[in-house]
């Protein structure tokens, strides 16, 4: 237990992250919080009338808290047909390959308004909110904060943890390089804010004074008791959630992580517009110098072809996100991880309370 | 004490990086081994003689175990004149601005013969030797063993470490991307073994049985215990020994260690040819796209030009080394470094020792 932990209502320093694309069901977010961590949705597509049910379903299934997240980045404005032209080109073999019909320039809105996210988000009143890739603004913190909302965001940097400490939020989420799918970075260059999770969590913590959550690579209790060594007060696990019975990720998805024996991802914008971390397919190979669209465009025009990868169980095609330390994924429900979670980090910190330096 | 450091015969878990170029000075090393670390030599540059020379220096100051390190990479073979030209343009107007006489092609060899520098440590016969970059092969790995010399080697991916234990080393430096310099990858694209030093700490320690020693981006006692939290036996620094009094390095180098306030590293190998991990400055930043020729030729080149920047106090054109926790350097003896290292490790350990999970 940290003050972090006490803060957020917690019992373990465990937090299950949000992860957007339907992965993270009521049942997975539930059966977190009942287990004694924090189970998240990842929200950034879902419109604000889903985001209500998505509260609800949760609720109906305990009453431990919760956290919900969106993206609060600047999206791309409306895009001519003609633009879209090379990106949709470049994608059509692989919707004939799936026998979709091939992608048709992609019309504004292209993403749910966050303005309207954010308010149903002070409608919901979740236990969390931790938003991604930017920042809130100060007064929609404030305003959440006051209704008893615990507010926290993501840094890459020192720079962006400092900027968030600015903005009032509760507790910074420090997210190395090693993390899978979207990282936060929104003041630099995504490719040169590719600080590790080691260094990262150590910087933020030495740089800001509100408590802070580790991110990226963290699989195991080992991990978590390296990221309290480092002085976060919890972690936070995406990919290792991700194969869980409850979680909502393509039995394709779940297996590629299960199978994975070395760190074999790497960054794709291909997918979203936005730089993003899975285990390398044919896909992302082939992509890798082909046009692309900007987020949230890419992501839009995408999504049929990912879902039709994902029913017909076909792992070339879809977005495989994943953190760096992907080989230690395993299958169990959720309950059983975060179990398992707790007994490896209090066997580290017992052989750790055995050393002498 | 873990099990390495009594096989090592060092009092605690702490590796000052062997760094090439001049930064690992006989001061250096035995000033970590006195203090109860291993001090290791960087002479991937360095003439046989010149190593013999070496171990004879640190010899005379301290009778503590010491670490000698070189390179084993497949060098450049010969290239024409005429093929350097483009590469060598792209350097004149940094050589002009610095007074220089313009860089001429060069000739083979371009760099120490590794077979000779192999037989130098085996007349050597240093307490431990590691190898970068590669592999040493497997019958000088046993004959360096039977005469005493405890060997190790880096990898960067779990395959690495495997095909390392599979030769016979006595551990394995699990070397993460938060690292400067050059990091070891061998077996596969460096821009695609980018892994996390929480990440590859982890995977190494579950994949090989023998010892690991973690590396990149550990700075204070903090980052030591969480590496061994994460299952290494001793942490390997190379960034946090670099501003110390009886380090080599230059005072511009030194100065901008200290300086640095967020991770602004990037990678590069516009210097020596490989990518290596340092401050971002002019010259990064201007070469980012000119030509330049396979390692060793262009460090062999732009060595002057290296030298004269350090020698005139000029950050712009020199190279800053330098890990992704770069912010984290402080200046001192490395007596008190490795004092502070000890004493910060037992704070963060005294501290997750009160945890409860």
């Amino acid at each position: 237990m940290t003050p972090l932990c006490k803060q957020l209502g917690i019992e373990v320093p465990i937090i299950q992250a949000p992860m957007a694309g339907g992965i993270t069901t009521p049942e997975l977010v539930a059966a977190v919080s009942e287990a004694g961590g924090l189970g998240s949705f990842g929200l950034a597509y879902t419109q604000p009338e889903a985001m209500q049910r998505t509260a609800e379903a949760v609720r109906s299934r305990t009453r431990k808290p919760f956290g919900v997240n969106i993206f609060v980045c600047e999206n791309a404005g409306a895009i001519e047909p003609s633009e879209q032209r090379g990106a949709l080109d470049a994608l059509a073999p692989y919707f004939d390959a799936l026998g979709l019909k091939r992608p048709e320039a992609a019309k504004p809105p292209y993403a749910p308004d966050q303005n309207a996210q954010l308010e149903a988000i002070e409608t919901m009143r979740p236990p969390v909110f931790t938003f991604h890739l930017g920042h809130a603004p100060a007064d929609r913190i404030r305003g959440l904060r006051e209704k008893g909302v615990k507010v926290g965001g993501s840094a890459t940097c020192v720079a962006e943890a400092r900027h968030l400490e600015s903005l009032g939020v509760d507790f910074i989420i420090a997210q190395g390089a090693e993390a899978g799918g979207h990282r936060g970075t929104y003041l630099r260059d995504p490719y040169e804010a590719m600080t590790g999770t080691l260094a990262i969590t150590r910087l933020v913590v030495r740089a800001v004074k509100v408590p802070v959550v580790a991110a990226g690579g963290i699989m195991d209790g080992a991990g978590i008791a390296a990221v309290l060594a480092l002085g976060a007060q919890a972690a936070q696990l995406g990919t290792a959630f991700v194969p869980c019975t409850e979680s909502g990720a393509s039995a394709a998805h779940k297996a590629a992580l299960i199978a994975a024996e070395d760190d074999t991802t790497l960054i794709t914008e291909k997918f979203s517009g936005k730089p993003a971390r899975g285990i390398v397919n044919r896909y992302m190979r082939e992509m890798a110098d082909a046009p692309h669209l900007p987020f949230p465009v890419q992501n839009s025009v995408t999504q049929p072809l990912r879902a039709a990868a994902a029913k017909a169980g076909n792992a070339d095609l879809l977005s495989l996100w994943a953190g760096q330390a992907v080989p230690l994924a395993r299958s169990s429900s959720a309950a059983e991880l975060v179990a398992a979670l707790c007994e490896e980090t209090r066997e580290a910190l017992a052989r750790l309370g055995q050393l002498r330096v």
